[in-house]
């Protein structure tokens, strides 16, 4: 169709990296195209931790759970959602945050993370790869001490970048005619056994074989046990999400 | 630095679109291209629904507080968090989905954001231009009820897609020191007053002088207010965030 949406639908997460380097000036490339995305009235909401010392970012690949391409990438990023610069905005004008709204927590997660895809796609333009890292939140507050982050500033993913040094197989997307719908939501045009099978051919290949896996199978052990329950007492020990 | 970069960079919210049409096919490129983004474990935790009923456009306008935009726009899309789907794979599995998390709040979250924003680059790669709809969240309720949306479904934002028939100016973002910080998180980095200036030259410049306007004054009036209270009681109603 055209070269973005090529580069769009050619997206892989990238884990192993050559050691060529990523310079000063491509990430402030990268930054200002993370900032150039839309922010929910301006706000801008985030800001991004680039983890440089080598026993931190040995202990953030610990706290992800032994994902050892957090050490070996050449940038390392952590995508905070931020609120304590609203919160000096209101002390300069001599007001008070009102904090803690869901929906405050709402808006910077959604500013940081439309940021974080822009930074991504201008790192792959540029013959880069990364992948996101939700691992973080496995840790969290042990994230949030290591990197020093305030009240209303919580860690939302990390981000590895660098030069690729593989080509994994892209997972099969859901067909397009699944995820939109006119006018009303339905069920009806959800094919799972369908979408099953095209997941199961995937990993079939992928593996050669020895790999058997469906979308529904995956999912439903995901979803089925509980999700990171430190995570509500963590956001509301940063400030967000309480009322 | 190369086009994909630069179509970043020249991000800005389209609220006029002349009478130019999408086409189904351009529509099924943007879905595909939203697709394509990275997705937690590869959940897919979203729908979008395209809004083609007059009547049900107004309807949102109004709701949103009465933007037009939403009812003239040749595409109207509402982006919706959806575990729905989750819960359904874990029917197909004859298991039980263990819901309300707020880990999975947000990487539902997280996962429809990040397929939005490539589906605003994709669009706009195409010639294309729009504008993301938080106003959806004035009325939830009324929004999930119009498009009826089950349990496990939240709609999250809207977007409007056309063809621009206005260029707006860009509002000057942070300078990108002020976003990315090295190690640790600091305020000390943050030049308020700075960022003050330059804002205030663009609200100068923009309406011809007769508005003055800084970054801490909008953003502090933002924040010093409650913040759609109503959110954190539909996110529940709907069966996200409650433990």
């Amino acid at each position: 169709m055209n070269q973005t949406i090529d580069l769009l639908k050619n997206h892989r997460s990238i884990r192993k990296f050559t050691s060529e380097k990523i310079s000063d000036e491509q990430l402030t490339t990268i930054i200002e195209s993370a900032e150039s995305a839309a922010t929910s009235n301006f706000i801008q909401a985030y800001s991004v931790i680039r983890v440089t010392k080598p026993e931190n970012r040995k202990q953030l690949a610990a706290f992800a759970g032994g994902q050892v391409w957090i050490e070996q990438c050449p940038v390392f990023l952590v995508f905070c959602a931020d609120l304590k610069r609203a919160q000096l905005a209101c002390a300069f004008e001599n007001k008070e945050m009102d904090s803690g709204y869901t929906e405050q927590f709402l808006v910077a997660t959604v500013d940081v993370t439309l940021a974080a895809q822009n930074a991504m796609i201008a790192a792959e333009s540029m013959g880069l790869g990364g992948v996101y890292i939700g691992g973080l939140r496995n840790q969290p507050d042990n994230v949030a001490k290591l990197l020093k982050l305030p009240e209303h500033v919580y860690p939302i993913f990390g981000m590895c970048l660098g030069v690729p040094d593989e080509t994994p197989e892209q997972k099969p997307r859901m067909p397009a005619k699944m995820i939109l719908k006119d006018d009303y939501y339905s069920e009806g045009d959800d094919d799972l056994s369908q979408y099953n099978e095209i997941c199961s051919e995937y990993y079939k290949n992928r593996s050669s074989g020895s790999r058997d896996e469906t979308w529904t199978h995956q999912i439903a052990n995901m979803v089925s046990v509980p999700a990171r329950p430190h995570m509500k007492g963590f956001l509301k020990q940063q400030g967000f999400d309480v009322k």
